[in-house]
Order: structure tokens, then sequence, then C-alpha cells
């Protein structure tokens, strides 16, 4: 199966796509979609949306995973990074793709088998785990790249009965 | 000119829409977009988008105005109502809607005069400016007329040079 992770946001959306067979999973690509600083808000938020369609008619993955947002204290980006997230909901629905949403400590749990993993080993697991020369760049599609695999052991444990 | 004044929600979203020439105005039409409960938040985002698409298609206003989110003690239901507010405005670009944000406090000063208004005061204002028989149901569409009363006013002020 095919999964895209997403890690959302409004000034860039990072995402990866992985094929995964049970316990073992490649990448296929990965990036960021980015939107222009100092453009109104409703552009920035087209532009998501028109971007993700391009990605998701590509590449017709079999699902979408997500990092449930939390807030910190900088409550008005949470509140920027939510809008463009429903945007991203939005085009997965329309695409028929369905959307899994998981927490930042069970990536960390799935990936680097350790929920307290600092960001960096989450990382360097990805970079192992897809058997790449480096860690994917920009951090946003490595998050992404994590969601996936996450989503992967996830969907793999469910078809095992584990 | 037309205003579509709109409160953003997940479950409900209220909408009025004013006729403004001027300092009067008229209301046109005014309700609310309701989603399922217990329906996945997909498709809950995705009938919202597509009411909204019917509305904005219908009739065409000339702006639209919402509030401005603010971050009550309920982050979880917060980041869910900047979702659907991150659909809400998508669908107005897309349709080439203009979207002007205005604070609760902006709210009640245009339609009471009074920044601190009550709730209710903002409500029987509305009716009275838009010479209504009664006030507005539900309250999300009554919100969602004051809203449009605010742009109503700024814009006047700004076309008078105030």
């Amino acid at each position: 199966m095919t999964i895209l992770g997403l890690d959302p946001g409004y000034a860039i959306v990072g995402f990866g796509l992985i094929e995964s067979s049970g316990m073992t999973s490649r990448e296929i690509r990965h990036g960021a979609i980015k939107t222009e600083a100092h453009t109104p808000m409703q552009e920035r938020l087209l532009a998501i949306y028109e971007d993700m369609g391009v990605l998701l008619q590509a590449y017709k993955p079999d699902a979408a995973a997500i990092e449930e947002l939390f807030f910190n204290t900088n409550t008005t980006t949470a509140i920027l990074v939510a809008q463009a997230r429903g945007i991203i909901l939005l085009a997965c629905t329309q695409h028929h793709v369905p959307v899994f949403e998981y927490t930042p400590l069970q990536v960390k749990q799935a990936v680097v088998g350790y929920g307290r993993a600092e960001k960096q080993q989450v990382m360097e697991m990805t970079r192992i785990l897809l058997n790449l020369p480096s860690i994917p760049k920009p951090d946003d599609a490595a998050d992404a790249l994590a969601i996936a695999l996450c989503h992967a052991q996830s969907a793999s444990s469910l078809l095992s009965g584990y």
C-alpha cells in the first residue's frame, strides 16, 4: 500500500510518500508545498489546496497519515496551522483518501521504539528504515515520512492481528 | 453591496447575507449549514465545503465577513473550528469573494456601539438594524448577521472617508 505522510502548516506542508508491504517500506517521493510569505492567507490556503490536489491526483495514495495537532504557547500559529490542516483533510476526502491521525508520541514510538525520542533520532531512524543516503530535507518532509512509517507499522500490525 | 457574514464551526456554520447601501442594510437571507454529529470529521468538512459552494454560487456576495478566532479554555474545539474556518476561507477564495476579519470587540462596537455589550444586546440590535420581526434563529445565524453589519459599517466608513 502507498501511504502519504503529511506535516501540516500554512507556510510549508511537508509530505512523504512511501510504499509499504508488511514490515518493509521504501520511499517514493518526499518534498514540501511552500506558500509565499507576505501573501494574503486566503491565497496561501488556495495554493495548499491546489498543490495537494496535484499531489493526490499524481500518486493516488491508499491512505494519508497526519499528526494530531496540539496546542503550544503560540496559539495564533496553531489556529493558522489548523486552518491549513482543514484544507489538507478536505483535499484528501475529495480524492477518496482516508486520513489516519497519530500523536507525536505514537510516531516516536513507531519509528524509534521510544516515545520520548529526540527529533534528531526520529529523523535518523526514518533515514535508516527507508534506506536513504541522508536525512530527507526539509525537516517537514522528514517528519512527514516518519508519520507515514508510523501508519505503515500501525496498518501492518492491524493486518497481522498483533 | 452584498455582504455574507459567517460564524464558523464544524457542527454549524451560521450565515447571514445582507444588502447594504451606505448606512442602511437589509437582510436577504440567513440560516446555518449543519453537519451530522457522529460523522467522520473528513466528511463534515466536505459537507461544509460543498454547502459553502452552493451558497456562494447562488448569491455571489461582494464580500464576506468573519470573526477572528480566539482561544478559550477548550483548545480541542478551537482546533476543530479553525479547520472548518480554513475551508470556509478556501471556498470564498475560489469564488473570488474577499474575506474581512473582525474581532468580537469590533462587532459589538459596530452593532451596539459598546465593546462590552452582552450577546443578547448584540442580537437585539441586529434585529432592529435589519428591521426584522424577531431575533434570527439559530444564534449562529444572528451572530453572522451581526458580523455582516460590522463589515457594512466598516466599508461605509471607508467609502465616506471617516
